[in-house]
């Protein structure tokens, strides 16, 4: 039944059940109930399906490497495995700026761009405050609706709350993924606000900040820190009566930018006015993702820091699994807090105390 | 008969005898051959000396405290336990801005005024690649000729290089016994490159920028970021032909500072020029920071951000030490390479083997 009244809607039937499932856990069951085919995958159905680059098992395998189920995370780690060595293919691009600012508008005339070029377009988000059910970035799909329902594009929202090194590694091992699927664009859009952006910078090729010309308000919600990071920024709702005052923020930023040391990579950020409503300024801003990926691939930047990345991604889980297992042992639980109000009480040294739990928790693993 | 020599050129002798033992390790050995008074000290030795400002005893204590040998570190960390609750009461000032900018001449100017007005100053720095025997930053005492002879300045080089996690703790508990000494401001005082200022900020009150008007090369070494992390920003050296020059980059400053988000504080950062030549500015620059500090502390900020700084210190000694013992691991040296060019090969997952090697390194415990 449900079949056939999808079918009937649009073309991309399947894709729509799929991704479906990633807003409303509750319709989800209730829509697998009657799709008869849906059963287990293995592995090589997985990668097979990836590879060959069909998307229902694509966003299948997304919805494993989400899950937080252990046989799960089994299945989605030999996955994503054999998945490596076709990914890597893409150009990364992480676009921030504060709810408000048009990221949903400015990736929706962005991609149809690309897509009409031939491109595949992936787009997928960080923002570990988002639950599937509230109203996420990306969770309401009617923002993006020309692109959802393009079948050269693929949108995924953020993996759900969890901590911070949980989302990130979800969605670098989403870009995987995709890469593996044969999408060549991955758009890692993101909340310029907490620490969500500076995990999308540490996994993608090229920043671009979205910025207002009305800076007043909307400006207070961005990180500080984040300006420095960014390898564009683009004035973006650049129409009508806010052309003129936008241009000047862009003057401002550009000599701003003028103030900050040169990037690792030799590259001098642009500022650009668009307007994803009147559909201006968007082709430049991809022109110059386009000549920083031919400058840096040149220069062989591109590479270095793709390396650096990935060993980063080492250095990090090793970190993180490390304080996972401590602070969730019983040595952590039980005498942290007692630690805590005795340095803000300046009764002990805060190195000591470091010491002594540490070697309180292994020596309980001993036994 | 070093005694005499030294008695005769300066009435602080006992302090430069201790001073100069930070400088060259084999003219201290001499030195104290010939000093008959010097002989170990117990821990209330030192505490007791240090509570009565005795400043020889503060130097000792801080060789202690810089010292790698066990048996040193068992001293210092009980005479920095028993400091603590002596410890807090000062302004925590960070200077950073890079080599050439005119920090020592700076902070020699500040210094001068800040003692003439009865004030007690320690000058610590903070610079992870400085040795000992190098040219490093405080490391020639001819820079700050009139502070150094000040008999209530402290002037100490930065811990030699190390870790920079060793080198922050370090640096930190210097800053508890010499608040303990009774030093009422702590300049912290560090290079503008690398991560040093990161951790100079973790650990004062009040982060001061210095920058130079003629920003073409000068600028290229300050880290980016840092600009962001200022409480305020001075360009000094704005006397005679620079003068005017100077006036006007601090106006370009200015319109850059008003692009950032506000501060946690709700401080707004001010820009000044400066000249320690001139001696022009440095009494607006200390205003300033007396001006910070009464709004903080009227509004909580102040209390509120050295508990933070406080907990992070555990948070950060915890994992600082779970990595040390990792890496410091047979597991780690014999497999972390291997893993390293399987990442790169794109042959492994990151996350995957980050927890095999963890899980090794547990097992290897218990054995």
């Amino acid at each position: 039944m449900y079949d056939q009244v999808i079918d009937k809607n649009n073309p991309n039937s399947a894709l729509k059940v799929t991704q479906g499932t990633e807003n409303r856990q509750d319709v989800n069951k209730d829509l697998f109930k009657h799709i008869k085919k849906v059963k287990s995958l293995s592995v090589e159905d997985y990668v097979e399906g990836i590879l060959s680059g069909n998307r229902t098992i694509l966003a299948r395998a997304i919805t494993l490497v989400e899950s937080n189920l252990y046989k799960h995370q089994l299945i989605a780690q030999e996955v994503i495995e054999k998945c490596l060595k076709h990914s890597g293919n893409s150009i990364r691009l992480g676009i921030t700026g504060v709810p408000g600012v048009g990221k949903s508008s400015v990736i929706e005339v962005l991609g149809k761009k690309l897509t009409s070029e031939g491109h595949k377009v992936a787009v997928l988000a960080i923002d570990p405050s988002s639950e599937r059910s509230g109203g996420s970035i990306l969770g309401d799909k009617t923002r993006m609706e020309l692109l959802s329902s393009d079948p050269n594009a693929f949108i995924r929202p953020s993996p759900s709350a969890g901590s911070l090194g949980g989302v990130a590694r979800k969605t670098r091992e989403i870009i995987i993924l995709c890469e593996a699927a044969g999408f060549d664009v991955v758009i890692i859009e993101t909340v310029g606000v907490g620490q969500s952006e500076v995990l999308a910078h540490s996994m993608v090729d090229f920043f671009l900040l979205l910025q207002l010309a009305n800076a007043g308000d909307e400006l207070q919600g961005i990180k500080r820190g984040i300006m420095e990071m960014a390898d564009a920024i683009a004035i973006n709702k650049a129409e009508g009566k806010e052309k003129e005052r936008s241009e000047l923020a862009a003057i401002n930023y550009r000599n701003a930018l003028h103030l900050f040391p040169p990037q690792e990579s030799g590259w001098q950020p642009k500022v650009f006015t668009c307007s994803a409503y009147s559909k201006m300024g968007i082709d430049d801003i991809w022109q110059n993702v386009l000549d920083y990926v031919e400058m840096t691939k040149k220069s062989g930047y591109f590479y270095k820091n793709r390396n650096t990345q990935n060993l980063r991604i080492l250095s990090e889980s090793i970190s993180q699994t490390l304080l996972d297992r401590f602070y969730d042992s019983d040595v952590a639980k039980t005498k942290l807090d007692i630690a805590k109000d005795d340095i803000l009480d300046n009764k002990v040294s805060a190195y000591i105390i470091a010491q002594k739990l540490i070697d309180e928790y292994f020596q309980s693993l001993k036994g």
